[in-house]
């Protein structure tokens, strides 16, 4: 039962401008040392979880979040065996390396445990990436786990929350030279980089300290269309340590043995989600 | 001097969501026989144009949508000479096609005189399309302009307002049984087609319109990452009456020739943008 029969919700894209929904219910709010957190319940886009009040998620569009930060880099990478998700509390990115069941190993850090415990209770779809067996969740700081540890993982996904709070340090060049001594040779890193549009500042922050950490020519950003994110569409930015452009190391091999279906990625999305628009590879190249 | 220092504009994306904006002021309203149009002024954006309470574009980030439905087309004809604009009364597509300096005709229909009239006073960086001399402006009804006419145009250019009101005999079948007569032999036809995620019935409404017309293999959407429009990923429908894909023949010897500068359209774009997600080729080929 609706506890308010016009209640919205705005997530502001900057001071002038923002996305406002319809709420049906608020079903849960916690706090943590770190942040608050909420499940909304909600008329379009069925649940969805903030963190200190901007949408990690939404239950309609999270596919494309979840599957375009996991996959790309997995189908990108020669031969994956180990993978590190730094973040990914809710469980989403879990998911689908979950589904890479040739891993060996898929470690997944996050700082915060009532992300996980809320995401398990409240919006199972994505939660449910604890529950694989084949996934470990470990409890802590992903900039402290990543230090002082050498050739551990083929694959490290980041996905943080916004560039602010808890998920500051890893906007910052000396985690990256960290993720670079962790990764064996041919690892790929990827990290969500906000957007273009309205924040190519962060997306650049993230771009550079990549490039700090792995040299100008082995780092790029790729997107996809994520209509409940600000300006529809995001940004990851990935760097590698062979010699080969993610774009064009896609393994159709494995690929097609998997068989996997996906909601968003396909082989033609994983060269085309490289291609800019030329305000973006400006931006890209300005910096 | 703002005269409300707290005046928001909300776009409904659905009932149940939609995007908001802070408004410097309200330049300028009116209503023609068809429809009201405001001009505002903000912060975030620019000058927009709404027409009855929808965006039709923002000075920040109309340049995407223009580009992508004109020079497209254009550049997967193989010589165009002629083209057509139905509707497009700010001028932006005008502004564009008139770039191609090569053309021999460019006429853009437009019904509603208010529009163009006002465009060129509050929003001359699309209204100034009007002002070029190789395009020649007709207030008009395309439906009633493109019935029985046969052979004159190589390109025609569906920029109609939503599928409602005035432009909605731009969503009918028989209007594309009109426009692929007055197209030439290997003539493309764009039109803008909504959006996937919030629209899919109107995106297949004028993809299958089309299919009527030019048959099944004929047609196809390709899409462009528009921050201000719902969902952030446009669709538009394309159609043609030669035999190869407009993805495929792309024409870069005219391009390097013309050698304009764009700010999203570049060779690699006009590739990309005709991939799909699976969701969106999903919907494309279940009806």
């Amino acid at each position: 039962m609706p506890f308010n029969p016009e209640l919205w919700f705005t997530e502001k894209y900057s001071d002038f401008c923002g996305f406002t929904f319809k709420v049906k219910e608020v079903l849960h709010t916690e706090y943590s040392k770190l942040q608050r957190l909420d499940i909304l319940d909600t008329y379009e886009f069925g649940r969805i979880m903030l963190l200190d009040g901007f949408i990690m998620f939404t239950q309609r569009d999270e596919f494309v979040y979840h599957e375009m930060i996991t996959h790309l880099p997995l189908f990108a990478h020669k031969k994956p065996e180990a993978v590190l998700i730094i973040g990914g509390g809710d469980g989403g990115s879990a998911r689908e390396v979950s589904r890479h069941t040739y891993l060996k190993r898929i470690d997944d850090v996050e700082i915060d445990e009532i992300v996980p415990k809320n995401s398990i209770e409240y919006t199972p779809f994505v939660g449910e990436g604890f529950k694989r067996e084949n996934v470990n969740l470990i409890i802590g700081d992903g900039i402290e786990y990543v230090k002082n540890k050498s050739n551990m993982y083929d694959v490290v996904i980041v996905d943080s929350t916004d560039p602010f709070g808890p998920a500051e340090g890893l906007f910052n060049s000396e985690f990256y030279s960290n993720v670079k001594n962790i990764l064996r040779d041919g690892g790929i890193v990827v990290a969500q980089a906000e957007n273009a549009y309205y924040d190519a500042k962060w997306m650049m922050r993230s771009v550079n300290n990549m490039r700090k950490a792995f040299g100008r020519d082995k780092v790029t950003i790729y997107q996809a269309a994520i209509p409940t994110y600000p300006s529809g569409s995001w940004a990851f930015s990935i760097a590698w340590k062979g010699d080969e452009h993610p774009k064009d190391s896609f393994d159709e091999k494995r690929f097609n043995e998997l068989d996997l279906k996906f909601k968003y990625y396909n082989p033609e999305i994983h060269k085309a989600a490289f291609v800019l628009p030329n305000y973006v590879r400006e931006i890209l190249e300005s910096d």
